[in-house]
């Protein structure tokens, strides 16, 4: 295990205090609990607050989307696992504003518990609590079974199309049919080409071939759809986008946001070696692209491997996509 | 060799084309030549122009820098290897708006070589042109012989200075001066973790063993100035810091911005324990961190490892640092 690391078991703690050390002025912990980060910046009255929450690991997910514009607080738990319903909590009741909160998650059985709870307990203290779970990854479950997937990079595009309606002063209702219009509008498939290893475990979390790759496989190394001989990018481009292309409608002439993701270990030249590929497919069935994003937005550690993810736009989304975003770790302002 | 590419020796052209479709807005080509792209937004007439360039492979450098505030154009080589003459002339043309242009780019003999046959050409066209090289990194060259060392990640200071000098309509000669002010006021320590595998090579670019780490890396992988066993990494941030801190003077009070820099595969949880440490450190000498910097600035395709740099600031660097600055790879507004 090669890492710049201290004591396996401070992994979470220390990178937060970094990130706190690095950003006080746009972060700050609730109670001194450094697994309850919120927002910095002065509460707006009457706004609709926006919480997530998941394992560590996969910086920038989840709290690189607390900022402007995106989400309101967020619950860190340990390497891929999930934080606890008390923290969930505590950032709930911090962050409302009294118009409610939205919790805006990946669908993983651990986070539905804990963020269950959580709306039970907050609830209790009259704060309305709504929910939406990312259910991008179209390699995770059958069409027509789209709740059941996981969420990944897509995640990016809720906390986007939420965070921008919730600053626009919509309501909870409003909030909360936006960002599952995003989820439901949202694809992604992902390929794997190593494990990374998980601090406190010491060892990769699966073994692939040196010339394998894994289609599908899940940001936590969940098993993907097909292992196979490592192919040429532009090949291997054509398989995912045709999965997600046979997977949702896409109009011809319609607008979509695509964004190409490094899951670590994956050099940015890479990316937009697949990205010139996947440009080039979507002109081709008429698709026309719209704000693409490319970089790493969900990361596995030290992966290496990338996800494509597609929205689908209208002219709704479109606006909310347009709407200024800033955190220490996304930036977007025209 | 595991990438997502297609052929190696399309490698550089293939990751033009894709910033080039994803980013049209923001770039384009000079000559429909892909080693050879400029900011694509209106000319600013008696604007500096900022000319630089360098081998493929570390992304966002250079490319990653040509936007407002940064700098004007960019030539583009082959994988770690420097670019034409006759394309940094093409660049040099194109980007002059009556003013001259400052050719910034960072210490090595072929971009010297290259850059200077370029600067005899322009010249000739009665284009007037200064450069100043980069020369941040500690551990190629002793104290004292500060002008032999390489130019790393300490290139990103040097655009942004530069950049802001130039956009604030100061002449050739204070664009130069502030360059300069920045790389003399620069310095650099790297630690790297695993080699890279340049695409047409096809093997690691040097070994290093399991438990290893090499202080003092290039970022082509030149020789270090230690290797030895793998530590912590508050111990690593402390032998780097304290070389960086013996090599320069920092006054008691002064503000430094400080700027942790992946190398490609090292996940960004590290980069901000290694800052926390940094921090710290910083802290105790009784300098004020000002404006840190996190993530992926000047890489070695997927290299593990990392950078620290430190930008010792005045009033005036401070003021050029504060100044906006926005390219499809770095986004600063305030």
């Amino acid at each position: 295990m090669k890492k710049l690391i201290n004591k396996p078991e401070d992994f979470a703690r220390e990178t937060i205090e970094g990130i706190l050390a690095a950003h006080s002025d746009s972060l700050k912990m609730v109670n001194d609990n450094f697994r309850c980060i919120v927002r910095a910046d002065e509460k707006k009255p009457g706004k609709v607050a926006i919480a997530t929450g998941g394992g560590s690991g996969h910086l920038p997910t989840f709290l690189g989307y607390v900022g402007y514009g995106l989400a309101d607080g967020v619950t860190v738990g340990n390497v891929f696992a999930s934080p606890s319903a008390e923290c969930m909590y505590e950032v709930d009741k911090a962050i409302d504003n009294g118009a409610g909160v939205l919790h805006l998650y990946g669908n993983y059985g651990g986070d539905i518990m804990n963020f269950g709870m959580a709306k039970d307990m907050v609830e209790m203290d009259d704060i309305e609590v709504e929910e939406v779970l990312v259910t991008d990854d179209v390699a995770s479950a059958l069409k027509g079974q789209e709740a059941n997937r996981r969420g990944v990079a897509g995640l990016f595009y809720a906390y986007k199309i939420a965070g921008a309606a919730a600053e626009k002063m919509y309501n909870l209702q409003e909030v909360k049919r936006l960002a599952q219009k995003a989820v439901d509008n949202t694809r992604t498939m992902g390929v794997a080409l190593t494990p990374c290893i998980v601090p406190e475990v010491g060892k990769a979390t699966f073994s692939i071939g040196e010339n394998e790759m894994e289609i599908g496989m899940g940001i936590h190394g969940e098993p993907g759809i097909k292992r196979s001989e490592l192919k040429p990018v532009d090949d291997v481009v054509e398989v995912m986008l045709n999965k997600i292309l046979e997977d949702m409608r896409f109009e011809e002439g319609c607008n979509v946001s695509i964004l190409v993701n490094g899951l670590g270990a994956t050099p940015k030249e890479e990316l937009y070696i697949a990205y010139k590929k996947a440009h080039s497919i979507l002109e081709k069935n008429g698709i026309k692209v719209y704000r693409p994003y490319i970089g790493e937005f969900a990361t596995s550690l030290e992966m290496a491997g990338m996800s494509i993810t597609l929205l689908k736009l209208d002219k709704e989304l479109e606006e909310l996509l347009d709407f200024n975003a800033y955190s220490p770790f996304f930036q977007q302002f025209r």
